[in-house]
């Protein structure tokens, strides 16, 4: 970093998926121009960006030589060189020690029990017998998750109600570390985006309801719908996270809401799909938020600019329908703000997002729902 | 075009300064990467796109041959040649009859006189000679201005007092058809951006005012304060105007208010400095409009979506300070909404905007104003 002038640092981001993609249109309008570290020429950031290095993300070092300051869009990296990289001077941002807890949820478990915050009961699974030793303990259903993050597009919560469907999950992720989890019964899913820059500075955006089907988020409103003191109570919680963790950008924290109060579901320490819709629902979206705070300027309000917004995830189904061959009909939906990535269509991809706003969550889902199955050329829910 | 599927067709956009760079960002959010025709490697959007063709507007007929649409951000180019592409099948839009009489403004006065649209009294000039003899009729001072427009930063405008400073224009710009104009006493500039689709749907963005400092777009606010009949008046205009030329795309009318009523001062067919604060203030913006447009796609919503809001262009002074540099200070004024063109400063040359919204266009200016200054290094207004 030139010293004074983080503004004019070339910042490198890892990765070029869709948060990649909005991260860049939201740094162009500060006259910034990102370098992206791509593993793919037809990564939908990459499609865009004039500045793109084609790379396995395990080149990040040399990426890193020719970029001042250096920011995320997704988990799939080693953490052990990270460190190395930030111990040699580099500026990696979030922190390392942010990273380390957003890329690998046993640690995240395991740092946020330490540190007094309630969490579903957890163990790491090395084999079959600790699925059974948990299960005997929790009851069936049990949750199973990989500990490092799959791509953006692919499964990495699986419920399973017996020791033979956790043995298929188990069996099928071989590769991969593992954890269970109690299965919780969740009233809401919650996520708070919170954006923190160098020295503390913090602002936190509207509590999001997310609704999650076979494990991927599909619908995400803005205000949750609960209650005033649960809102601040989840503000409260990531705001404390995010100081424990010294994290600068965004992070997001995912929350469930159970009868016995919030519990912390998951971090992740760059924009989320949650906060999409703080593209239209706020004057800053969660993208320029967290170009600004990696380059340690000043943060952006984040306050609601409508009553309500809702956001529907355009999946592609197996049919694999290209949406852009049916702008025409989801254009025509009155108050749709349709955002699509570029990418091929294929099995659970996530190809885009409509958002809505409103006057109240429900008549903004209605319309985003509308324009989402028109872009799948599905007849309207 | 491929037919039926105009959005998968490839759009090629004909420059690259700040408004292909706005319009490439509108285009990305649909999943669209239109290819560019720039001059230089460094203009605005060259730095940012995938896709250039570096080439100067004369190989116009080249890049069309890569481009199922052409639209175009700047008016320097050969009208005949865009007319033998079209009628060669190419699909230009807007269509050469609207980018003839937006671009050739001897055209454009004489088309609108002749359709008894309201314009100020002019003369084509063709040597000192027309000025005495406009002069002695319509009394100093006259306006002369270029029958074709300059680059975006440069001027092409001029008032002049006297048969002196007249001949000095004259002189400067001797390889430049000019006209000359009576010098109206205006009461307010209006701008109406309206955009339209092939077989005429229409939208109409809210009326503009724009305060010009020496020919230069220096602050625009919206709503104009303006009577509500007057505002209407100027919306009625500008579509009409938009029939009469069969527009597709941004069609920007640029009208004075005098104590006589409206005049048609200027037309451009394209996104329009005025429209910069609908990326902010309305729900779809003068740049996605304008894809959707030139794509055959149905028009978003053009109703303000906060009570007022402002703009102020961000140019160079003679001592080129670079606005990147000022980042942390601009950022700082809460609500100002800052968008950087990544150009090279130069006495003159607009670097950048930043639109408030507020209750008033008065608050939004002075939020404006605050964060243009902090941008060019100098104490706020």
């Amino acid at each position: 970093v030139e010293p004074g002038l983080p503004a004019l640092a070339r910042l490198g981001i890892v990765g070029a998926g869709q948060i990649a993609r909005m991260t860049y249109q939201a740094a162009l309008k500060l006259g910034i121009t990102p370098r992206l570290l791509a593993e793919r020429i037809d990564d939908s950031a990459a499609l865009v960006a004039s500045d793109v290095v084609i790379g396995h993300p395990d080149s990040v070092a040399g990426f890193a030589d020719t970029c001042g300051v250096l920011t995320f869009e997704h988990e799939r990296l080693d953490v052990g060189l990270l460190e190395r990289l930030e111990e040699g001077g580099r500026v990696i941002r979030p922190g390392t020690r942010t990273i380390r807890a957003a890329f690998d949820k046993i640690h995240q478990r395991r740092i946020l029990t330490n540190r007094g915050f309630p969490v579903p009961a957890f163990a790491e699974i090395t084999g079959p017998d600790d699925v059974f030793d948990f299960a005997s303990v929790f009851d069936w259903p049990i949750v199973l998750k990989r500990a490092r993050a799959a791509d953006q597009d692919a499964k990495g919560v699986w419920i399973v109600e017996n020791q033979a469907e956790a043995l298929r999950v188990l069996n099928e992720q071989n590769r991969h570390r593992m954890l269970a989890e109690s299965f919780v019964a969740i009233a809401s899913e919650l996520v708070v985006l919170i954006v923190r820059r160098p020295g503390g500075h913090v602002r936190v955006y509207p509590v999001t309801q997310v609704t999650n089907v076979d494990g991927v988020c599909r619908e995400i409103v803005a205000p949750a719908p609960v209650a005033p003191a649960t809102a601040e109570a989840a503000r409260t919680l990531a705001r404390r996270i995010a100081d424990e963790l010294d994290s600068v950008g965004v992070l997001a924290v995912e929350l469930f809401l159970t009868a016995e109060g919030l519990l912390v579901n998951e971090l992740a320490a760059r924009p989320h799909n949650a906060g999409h819709l703080t593209i239209e629902a706020t004057p800053t979206s969660q993208f320029e938020n967290h170009i600004r705070a990696v380059l340690d300027l000043p943060l952006g309000p984040t306050w609601p600019s409508c009553p309500a917004a809702a956001t529907v995830n355009v999946i592609s189904g197996i049919e694999s329908t290209d949406p852009s061959a049916n702008l025409t009909e989801a254009l025509a939906v009155e108050g749709a703000h349709i955002h699509l990535y570029g990418k091929r269509a294929g099995p659970g991809r996530k190809l885009g997002h409509v958002t809505a706003l409103g006057s109240d969550p429900d008549e903004a889902l209605a319309v985003a729902r509308r324009a989402e199955s028109a872009l799948l050329g599905r007849r309207p829910w």
